[in-house]
């Protein structure tokens, strides 16, 4: 396995050397959150997990690691010494992947010795804010292909080598059936899919020599590229001619792919087309540059679609490349006492909800249908409540006061146990990650626009932070 | 090192099994090339090449690679045979990492075996895509920046752990000068570079206390964040008073670093109290999600900074995070003769330019001043011409006939040996990419609206691009 512990930025190192000498004896605990959703969209779907457990399994420097360190010149031999015998001892929880989480929730926390729990902030955020934005948009194209498969097509588009394959986990984490990516394939148990590129039929001296040649090699695997030349009047009937003589043979043809052009258009002509000449079930397949807005767009047009092939508008969630998710001190352990700890911003949403923490879904009484989140402080048992007074959690948003009744209340942050090494299945994660999503109300999921979900924090929770707020604007004075 | 052999979408296999079997003797040219710049400039700065070279270096399928192709059960034991004994016998022309390049010019060739050459496709692309597209922005910030070193940060925000690393190699072949990312510095040999984060600040009782003990672990490597609760009535001069003590001491102090806020203010505040205390060569360095647009409006305010810090804008190229380079069939070989090949496609700009080439950049005669790029036939030799007459690349302009004279002419696509294992250096590249850059005019260089850079095409590929079209569009009628 990769040993990712030097994927960190220097400046965790100069922290933990200066946290172990001065503070030696005090634990942390981190949240990492996110403030703002990719795509306007309501919520993230959790993924990455998996990945960030198999990293901190492996977590160590190696001689060589060492030796650069002592090249560096920054820190002394007894922080060196530190670093060689390093075996981490930190707790983490974390909400199960592919579920659906909002804004200020902490998604993870890290508790343990402050210089080990700072070491760890750069890879468990490359991660976690990887994976989970790639899950979030396969989610979105999920719904807008309301039903139809999506397959995932972007490895040549994708940041490195990495991207194409932990984006391809995340993909299927957030709704994609298949992916072109032999290595994601292989390694993650998802199906392969995929079958010529215009190169084959280029290769040939026509495009009907090169779609024989093509049914001949796999009979019953004879989805053709119909768009080298022209769609309509030579891709689509040199498809139909191959179809005839497949069927002949006693082989069921599987459909044809367009990749360029007017989409809709190509696609009812080419319906027609395949329908009039006997095969209404071969398959259309579209891959042109496609996201979320065209393959809603295309639909309601009524372009008879079955599949979408997806590239670098998932691969790299073209439209929103970035999930911001941040890793921030929310508490101190020092000689037995629990310190909450805030950072204050100029920004007003910058300013952080302080505390060790849990995350509970909150469904109206006797049903699976959530209605909000609530942030609460660690040592509250939300689940045994029937009533509590909460606000919200949003630090730009009014300081108003809800009371909330008739609610079963569930917890979404687990204990990680980091020595499993029997991770879940894609399947099974995906699977769960569309049950999670049900329990949400449908005007959260919607891609445009979507309604609010509430997400709150209790009254003590509140009352800690306006007491820091308070403290740290009275230290500035 | 890591085997990426299998990181390839699963049509390349397909065709490689049909082409192994129908078109065993036929030898296939193919060029990557990309068709649009990222955030409307001119050209991209390539990148990549040296990480495609360690790729086909060591691109073989292991046993266990072998398994899962049976267990697919979608190609025969002839063609895993093929697999299991593979060795390449492709030939690599490349132009150098760091070279500005513009639209349609084909940036690395692959002519071998058509089978093996399909199978590189994948796994190239999504190498010289990523690379080349970091490289490029890091191209437009160093440009913006206008002389003041860019730092990279980003490792946090980075689509997965390939993206942070080799995302900032490309970084700094695009003019960045160092990096936060350990394992990118050290892998690659760039400074690294880094304080401390807001957690430092909170895990002490109060912000002075935090800074005296950072001062005190790293006298000479002060640079002290100023933002945790208010950078003017905290930060700075608290900043100062541990600066006062620290030069009683002996040590002169480096700076502060503002991650939050109105920057433009807060900097020229920042500037004058640090000037007032007797600090003028206290650095300031700002890093609050930085772009190149962000940055030349904070310059032109006048902002008195000295460094930025830049990262989720720079490691994904957040506006533009996708670089659409393909990898295209331009020629065959079989039985001694050359056939070029062409893509044909509704959409007018997408069409191809056909058969085995070379770019060269013109010069006015005698001058490094380069005024045009020139694709020609790999036959043509262009270095010894005096005057030629050329036609646009692009597929969409007007057919244009138009003459040069009195130009040098030097060829960019360079013969790669893939038997080298002495890479150049990150800098060697970095001041090469400056150099060549240097060449181009000016206006080609700005970040909005440059001007448009010819890329012009001989006679000869014009005609055979013509030729074939009319073949095609005969072939369809």
């Amino acid at each position: 396995m990769r040993n990712l512990s030097l994927m960190t930025d220097l400046y965790e190192f100069s922290m933990a050397n200066g946290f172990q000498r001065d503070l030696p004896e005090t634990k942390a605990t981190f949240d990492v959150f996110f403030r703002n959703v990719p795509d306007d969209g309501s919520f993230v779907i959790t993924a990455g997990l998996q990945q960030v457990i198999e990293a901190l399994q492996n977590f160590h420097f190696s001689d060589e690691d060492l030796d650069y360190f002592k090249q560096l010149g920054i820190w002394d031999d007894k922080f060196l010494d530190y670093l060689a015998n390093l075996k981490l001892t930190c707790q983490i929880k974390a909400i199960p992947e592919g579920t659906p989480v909002f804004p200020r929730e902490p998604l993870l926390t890290v508790t343990g010795p402050i210089a080990q729990a700072q070491l760890l902030e750069t890879i468990i955020l490359n991660i976690l804010n990887h994976q989970s934005l790639i899950a979030t948009k396969a989610r979105r194209l999920t719904y807008a292909a309301n039903g139809r498969p999506i397959m995932e097509f972007g490895a040549r588009r994708a940041q490195g080598p990495d991207s194409a394959i932990y984006g391809t986990r995340a993909a299927i984490i957030g709704g994609a059936k298949s992916t072109s990516n032999v290595l994601a394939a292989k390694k993650f148990n998802i199906p392969a899919a995929g079958t010529m590129a215009h190169s084959w039929i280029e290769a040939f001296p026509d495009e009907l020599t090169a779609f024989r040649k093509w049914a001949e090699r796999y009979p019953d695997n004879s989805a053709l590229l119909v768009d080298t030349y022209d769609v309509l009047n030579s891709g689509v009937p040199n498809a139909i001619t191959v179809f005839k003589e497949l069927r002949e043979a006693g082989h069921e043809p599987v459909g044809i792919r367009i990749d360029s052009g007017d989409v809709t258009a190509l696609s009812l002509q080419a319906r027609k087309m395949l329908d009039d000449a006997g095969f209404p079930k071969a398959k259309i397949t579209i891959s042109n540059a496609l996201d979320e807005r065209i393959i809603t767009s295309l639909l309601q047009q009524g372009a008879p679609i079955d599949n979408f092939g997806i590239g670098e508008k998932l691969i790299t969630s073209a439209s929103a490349p970035v999930l911001s998710g941040v890793y921030k001190l929310a508490a101190i352990d020092q000689e037995g006492k629990t310190y909450p700890k805030i950072k204050v911003s100029a920004s007003r949403e910058k300013i952080t909800i302080p505390g060790k923490k849990q995350v509970y879904r909150l469904y109206h009484k006797g049903t699976n249908q959530a209605f909000a989140d609530l942030i609460a402080s660690d040592n509250e048992d939300i689940s045994s409540l029937s009533d509590i007074s909460v606000f919200n959690s949003n630090p730009s948003s009014v300081n108003h006061k809800y009371h909330l009744t008739r609610f079963d209340a569930k917890s979404l942050l687990k204990k990680v146990d980091l020595t499993d090494d029997a991770p879940l299945s894609l399947q099974a994660i995906q699977s769960d990650s569309q049950n999670k999503l049900d329990e949400l109300p449908r005007a959260t999921q919607r891609l445009i626009n979507p309604d609010n979900y509430p997400v709150y924090m209790t009254e003590t929770l509140n009352q800690i932070q306006a007491d820091l707020l308070n403290e740290k604007t009275a230290d500035i004075d």
